[in-house]
């Protein structure tokens, strides 16, 4: 793909840690051989519709599919043009005139710099967007894989980063699950809605066309495997927001995961580890680090998508017909976007499936809290005979005591004889059993598995 | 609403600009009453489900009907608590105690802060974002209208914000329409999304319910009028930032419209007036002045909407089980959003309806450019004949000869032989005649009006 | 301050984590109040310059210093009107009339609405500013009092949010000082940066005063305690951009110190905690917990500060002398914003005056990562021996062995021929002595304390 | 510069827009010039400090001066290592070792990665901010060219988009200039504020070097020719923020005055026009369009300026001693934003130098509003006769007559009365001269023009 092309002001490193085929979808190479292919594809149609020869849209196809284009004089000209698409189409045409100055006239006829700008942008995006589902598919996969495998195996819930009541970590997995599985069909959706021809000429009304527009249009969108809209676009940005905010909302999920995990790989928790590996995580000073390397990709990821998606918001009010200052550059926010995505979501999918979990620290740091987690079991226990207030109070002395002596809380609460008067001796030990605490978990856990399965049925 | 709650420190500006019915769905006595809502619920529910004494559910029920909140000291206590439930809970359990003590016992049995304000945040949110909907509906009726009306009045098509080529008014309130036909069915959806009960308990696992915890919370759901969910959501904030996402995109529609009427608006444009009337637009020191108030409104919502979705955006990846500093505020980031988001549309609904439009001076401005509009198809006619590049540049000098010597390009085109030879006869009028140059408008604003037709059926 | 103003829809609760100090300096009321001393002072100024009566100016001063508004209505008209100023000048004109028919004639003689609402919100935010430097100073007080304490108090440096090498806890509170200390200067250099009187009239002329425009200006900005600038700043919005993010540098450094103490309070850490006290950070549901309710705070605040900032940064490029839809709703953005870093402020300088540190955790912490904390220290002595590839090949082979066999580093390193071979007896426990490897931590503290003390110097 | 360095996978076109010596500055190839050039001072500075043989640093030197890197390679493994440095530095390790494995054990010793990527951004981003001073310096003299030469050149103001009272153009150009004005200090500071070193080491304290840290420290400052400061900013972004938000300010003005330019060279108003010339502002398909080409880079530019700033503000908060996921990236955000600010500025600079204005056009749309731009003056005149009330009144029946009737105000003004009665003859005139009408804009000239002047003063 990249042959064709010559640069001589690389910024590779832009898309550093970009997942590959989604920096390969969308970086220079392919803009301009998506641009190519909208110029050769509108000529193709307009010439089955009518509007030019055949033999002249051929050259023109000929031509695009092995045009070269030289990306750093376009960039300057661009400054000077306020586009990309005009300097790219004067390429163009001089290369299909040194084959035919009769095709040569033709090259772009009927279309707008935006209509080139725009299409390329939709044909570039689809293939990332496939790609980005199957790595949602991936994390959905295997966040669902540790829900089952996981289902009972007891660890300390933390809200406000504090130890709370137990619970499974399958059923933390499931939470996981069900960001990807709530995710998944709007982005869907997004792509879908974006899978749209840009054809309108310079003012949208494709003048140029005559009576063929509607027969070129389809016929150019049925060449490009893209639906024909009721209306050209130009200044209706609200398709390529809301690809981007659904971007935006996966990098979250992904970004949530990650939060998870770099907290439970902390080496003070260490309940959770992602994999190793070659070069993975290690520290340029530290030869004992393993860092949270794939986290952090989510993460960084998730520091810049929400601007990234505010940029396309804040451009949805362009002036009049084309405006002045959004189409123009749309393309590239939402390539940084789009790549950010990639970054984050194969950072997890590649974590989670190798996440190394540790059972016995999870018991034991749920073990460390000397039972507190169980207070809520034992204070709502209480209310029923002793009334909210009184019971509430009674077990924060409890806790209270139960820290300063150093002592389980089930020690506690039997040294206690209001307390232990208070519940009937066989449901004692109950109210300090792990397992039986989880509440509503296994049914939780059935219910967003089966959930994944319903997505996962309704893509196939 | 408003009588059973006292307040001393209001702030009532802060939504100065936000529709009515919005800002009463969103204001403080609405959260505080829908808090007592839920725990009303929660408590009736739980008695069905055999939890609690349906007694002390009543009185449950009935206190939080008629209890009195201290807004200003309840703001001070949500300070320390880090979370307006807790004191909320407290000062509702006190009131519930003065009628019963054994009923106070139960007050928020079973959950935690966040199922409360979550759940009241769903409940505002339901009857705003239905009044967003019915603002929709009448933009799009408006533009409708406009649509229909002015199918065949010409006006110059503005790219860049320089005139382009022919187009008609119509043609662009279809444009206009079809952000409001495409925005309709997302937000509705995402409102849909959000008609979700939040209730997890202090971990999400509903521990306390036992065995009772589906039964519980499908009351719960249907006393509330909400869908139950298979997992709680206290980490998964993506269906917030997604109704607050579409909601900014429905501002970005609204200002879109607004953009263009401001700027038709202009003294030295004047195609069209927002309505007029009773202290709208007016100025405080300018007797003659008439400003765009109505478009200003939707502006001034779009230059807000994408940082406050943007900051629901970083809000996706909550540590742990419930997050340290995220759910806290999201209602009032999206009271906020919302509130802009009926203030754009509630005032774009008002300026279309009484839309004054100027075909004369449509037409003025279009003569203004000495037919320099007609330039597109000009080139694209000679193009056929003597070839683009030769047609471009032979058209260029035209215009250029035009504007010189402040004549039509009509007559310089008939002026030069090369240009006059390579047109017959009986297409030269045609070249220059405004209907014959909107190319597909017509059957585009059937489509676009078809289109908005789908929309409304579906939704009725 | 409220008593003379009526309100009927009460918002209270948006600033329901903001400091009381500036949610009163900046709360409706505040407003209001500051909208009417502009109007007495400019009559004022402008009686004394010759432009009207000192007896009508005299008049207007008393009656804007007892005027009632309601603000409900005031909120309504402003929608009519797109400013608040409108609706605030005719309520505040017709109070004047009941007094004075001669002196309403010159209520806002010769200003426009924008200067009203300008120079109000410098007027709130003058006191608003002074108070966040107060508990800027006091953070950077208890940041300095930690630092002190506990310059050689060992823990474990943690980087990537993995144990790292040794540093004192001192040191880590240095570089919480040396954010307060480097932010203190810029923040109040544009507070005194937004000193500034707004005064143009309709276009920004000062036509109305003629010859007498420079003496208006000078006199009122006396009066009001501002300065006067070169020209209005009815379209240069840089100042109010500038002071929202500096106050969002201050929120950043607020948050920061608020991540770090959050983490350090997490129960597997215990290294450090927030003091409790009445109501701070309890849970509505678990009996037993103890949130970092104050980092909480810091956290929210710094979910919203970004994008504020960002708002701001947007309204930069308003349309022509004045624009559509920019300084018409600033001051709510920019009360948000202070409101935020007043809350965050607060929240962290308590925390940090009643931190409580715990030695032996940090300690016990360090011990537990079994000496590979050291691990630099041991791959730099040893790479002065052996070079760096292979110092660092073999000291990660004694950290994998130390992992295995759970020995500490130390240990391991005797154990190892080549190892303990290349480094003499007499530096080898050095290399396992936390004093020993603070490196240059002692003088960054002495340095980042003297710097403080600058600050301090310099504000005095 | 670009010679020794190798890629194969360029993303060119993501700096389309910006101007060619800051992407030179900031490009990939200047970014690994910038690392290997730390490394090699690095080296350099530890061996004057006796912490390495001389002989092995002047290796490193010559080595980092040649070295070769394969950009695409870099960021694969980048995404591996979580960071660009890591594998830059065994990149660059592996050359070294290459000509000396003794020097190759120094290579970058002491530091950490982010203290190569740091460091590297300081040393990049110093002559990019030198570039876009002078930029700013070009803008602002070009601004007051304008404000000299055109300072008794009569136009219309606008607010909110409508016509309002006179001004004249020169002053216009005043209000642009003092946004550049007040802009250049505070940019210039935030520049000075970021030629900082990063030095830490791997916790930030400089372990390695021992009691040599400082000396390190000081002499590396000094061959890099920046400045040392207390404390390593591993965690302390305030700085970055900051430069990047001045760089946001920066495109503000440059926006301001892009949307005046853009709206003045509408067809309809046609006051003012960008230069033409080669290329510039031409379009795709019609011929005789003259885009305000340059104006849409400041625009476009404003349109991401104000979120790639929010991005580095939602940054402040890294993970106590190095975070997980900000400075990684920061150096990519700061290049985007820096480039839009250099896009914008030199295409605002050239747009002004080259400016024509049209004083005949100001002249005629300003007598187009038939008097009704001296309305303010009148009501102001008759208030003072009439009280404000029945002035305001007045005037508005007169300018409803004008408009109705189609005549100057003046002419309506002397067929009424009660209005001509109001005014002695003899001032009668000047009410409706543009001229008399300007207040204080010729002294606010010429205090902006003194300012500008005292601005380049204190620079050089």
């Amino acid at each position: 793909l990249l042959s064709p092309f010559h640069y001589n002001r690389p910024v590779t490193l832009t898309l550093t840690f970009a997942d590959e085929p989604i920096a390969a979808a969308l970086d220079d190479a392919s803009l301009l051989a998506a641009m190519a292919r909208f110029e050769a594809a509108l000529a193709l149609a307009s010439a089955r519709a009518g509007v030019l020869p055949i033999e002249d849209a051929q050259v023109i196809v000929r031509v695009s599919d092995v045009a070269h284009f030289d990306a750093a004089a376009l960039a300057r000209q661009a400054r000077n043009a306020g586009t990309l698409a005009i300097p790219f189409v004067k390429a163009l045409t001089a290369q299909v005139a040194a084959s035919s100055p009769s095709a040569a006239r033709w090259v772009h006829f009927g279309a707008t710099s935006q209509d080139t700008i725009d299409t390329a942008l939709v044909l570039c995006v689809q293939p990332a967007g496939r790609r980005l589902l199957e790595l949602v598919a991936r994390l959905g996969d295997s966040a669902a894989k540790l829900t089952r495998e996981y289902a009972a195996t007891p660890m300390a819930a933390r809200t406000l980063l504090q130890p709370a009541a137990p619970i499974s970590f399958g059923w933390k997995a499931a939470v996981w699950l069900s960001l990807v599985a709530d995710a998944y069909a709007p982005f869907a959706a997004s792509l879908e809605g974006m899978r749209v021809l840009q054809l309108g000429g310079p003012v949208g009304t494709l003048a140029a066309f005559g009576d063929k527009a509607e027969a070129v249009t389809r016929l150019l969108a049925e060449e490009l495997r893209l639906r024909a809209v009721p209306i050209a676009w130009h200044g209706a940005r609200g398709g390529i927001a809301r690809l981007g905010v659904e971007a935006a909302i996966l990098v979250g999920a992904a970004a949530k995961i990650a939060r998870d995990v770099a907290l439970l790989m902390q080496a003070e928790v260490a309940e959770a580890f992602e994999p190793g590996g070659a070069g993975r995580g290690g520290s340029s000073s530290l030869p004992h680090k393993r860092n949270p390397a794939l986290s952090l990709l989510a993460l960084e990821a998730a520091q810049r998508a929400p601007q990234l998606a505010a940029t396309l918001l804040a451009e949805l009010a362009p002036e009049h017909e084309r405006g002045l200052a959004q189409w123009q550059s749309q393309f590239f926010t939402l390539r940084d976007l789009l790549g950010a995505c990639g970054s984050g979501l194969a950072a997890m999918a590649e974590a989670l499936e190798g996440l190394r979990v540790d059972p016995v620290a999870m018991l034991a740091n749920l073990e460390r809290t000397q039972g507190l987690v169980f207070s809520e079991a034992l204070a709502n226990r209480l209310s029923r005979t002793l009334g909210k207030p009184r019971a509430h109070t009674l077990v924060e002395s409890l806790c209270a005591k139960a820290v300063r002596e150093t002592r389980h809380l089930r020690e506690v609460f039997m040294d206690n004889e209001e307390a232990r008067g208070a519940v009937p001796d066989d449901e004692r030990a109950r109210l300090f059993d792990y397992a039986a605490q989880l509440g509503d978990a296994p049914r939780a856990v059935a219910r967003v598995l089966a959930c994944w399965e319903a997505v996962k049925a309704a893509r196939s």
